[in-house]
Parts: structure tokens; C-alpha cells; sequence
């Protein structure tokens, strides 16, 4: 069992390109992604209405690349799109996966 | 880098409406909620049949504010609704938006 | 509060049967399961193509139940299988649903 971090992205749909590339820039072998319904400091979204839900972003990477992730997170993207991001310490198999 | 709770809360689609609204109560700033299909206590539950779907709630906040929500949902909710809640330990950024 | 680990599991769809066998034989008392979308070292898989899509199975149990959980998908459904799982502490509610 290998130390990692789970970075997980809430973010408005059309921010999905961008943060795709960005987690390949810094290092992520995969992640997965789904739509959810949301509601936060902008007031609800709704998963059903497809131009205004949002979506979850979900990657494990290394801790260095999890802090490498969110402070271009915080410094490239926040400032341009509606989002929060939050880490968690998870033990995984088959690290090479990630 | 902020240490915060994640909450999780699997419950009857039906329950939505007031766990959302005993978030709002404790002091929660935003929620997200996507329908999961689940196996539990009570027997199978199908996604694809929207009456019986369960709902994953998640919300991130203080220590504190997640005790309280606990708490609460196993006092108030949990004799009423068909439902299982627990909490991680998570590290946000933009601390002001939860 | 209780100790107990979270593990997830993203597999591809057609491996839902005989992981939740495998969920059941080991202890689980109950999962939850949804479509998502992935881009791993396989290549992207999109939740639209309901063939290709991947899913996430999650289920919260005792630290030894999880722990023979991920040696027997190690051993037994990582080599049959495109799928990566981790597991993380949660505090949970009502450990008798578990």
C-alpha cells in the first residue's frame, strides 16, 4: 500500500478542458469525472440542466504533484472559473496506475 | 492549506429535501448530490428506477460544524430516513468558500 | 464515531458482478455504485458510451475487511481487469449498517 492523495475538483462544466490539461501537465495518469448538482456561494446548480451543472474531477497523484495541482489550482484557475478543490490522504494499490 | 471535514450522507432520494435544508441549518455553505445505485441493510436499490435511487450528499466544513451535523442526523434523521453518514479528513483551499 | 476505511473502486463496467460478489463475500454489508467517466493509462472512457463507461463502486468497512478486500482484488481482478481501487479512514455513524 503506497501513500497518495486524492485531489478531488468541483467545478462548472465548461472548466473541463482546461482542468484536464492542466492535470496532465502536472503529472496525473487518469482520473475520472461525473456530473453533479451543486449548491454554493453562486447559488444552485442543477445536474439536469447540462449547460449549468457542474462537475466532479477526481484524480490520485503523488503528494508533490497534488501540491504542484493546487496551488496552480488556486494562482491560474480560481481566479477564472467557479470551483473548489480539496485533498485527502488514501492508500492505493498498483501505484504504478497513477 | 485548510484542515476541514468532508461529510458524506447516502440517503433516500425523498430524504433530500430536509437533509439539505439541516445543512443549511448547521451552517454548510454548499452541497453537492448525485443519485448512486446501493446495496445496503435493506436490500438493493437501482439507480435506474428514480423512486427508490439513493442520493450521495457531500459537504465540506469545519471540524465543528461536522460534529454538529452528525449529530444531529443521528438524533433527528436517522430514525426517520434510510441512511449512513460519515466523515474524512480533507485539506481545502479558499477556506471562505465552505 | 468510529474508525473505518472507505475503499473505492473504479473498474470497467462488465466487472460490477463479480466485485460485488467479491464485496459480499468478504464482509461488506452494503456499496454504492455510479457511472463515471475516465481517462487512465488505457485511454479516455466516456460515461455516453454506456459499453465503454467505467464505474465507481464504494463501500465502507472494518480496517482487516478492507484489507483482505484489496489483497484478493490484487491478486484475484487486478490481472483480469482494467481497474485501479485505494481506501481512506472515515469516521462513520451507525457502525452496525457497516
Amino acid at each position: 500500500m503506497n501513500a497518495m492523495k486524492l485531489v478531488t475538483i468541483i467545478c462548472e462544466a465548461h472548466a473541463r478542458k482546461p482542468i484536464t490539461e492542466l492535470l496532465r501537465e502536472v503529472g496525473a495518469r487518469g482520473w475520472t469525472a461525473f456530473p453533479v448538482e451543486g449548491d454554493g456561494a453562486k447559488g444552485p446548480r442543477h445536474a439536469d440542466i447540462p449547460e449549468t451543472s457542474n462537475l466532479q474531477l477526481q484524480v490520485v497523484v503523488r503528494a508533490d504533484v497534488a501540491a504542484t495541482l493546487l496551488e496552480r489550482l488556486e494562482k491560474e484557475y480560481f481566479p477564472r472559473y467557479g470551483m473548489i478543490a480539496y485533498a485527502a490522504d488514501v492508500q492505493v494499490l498498483r501505484q504504478n496506475k497513477f
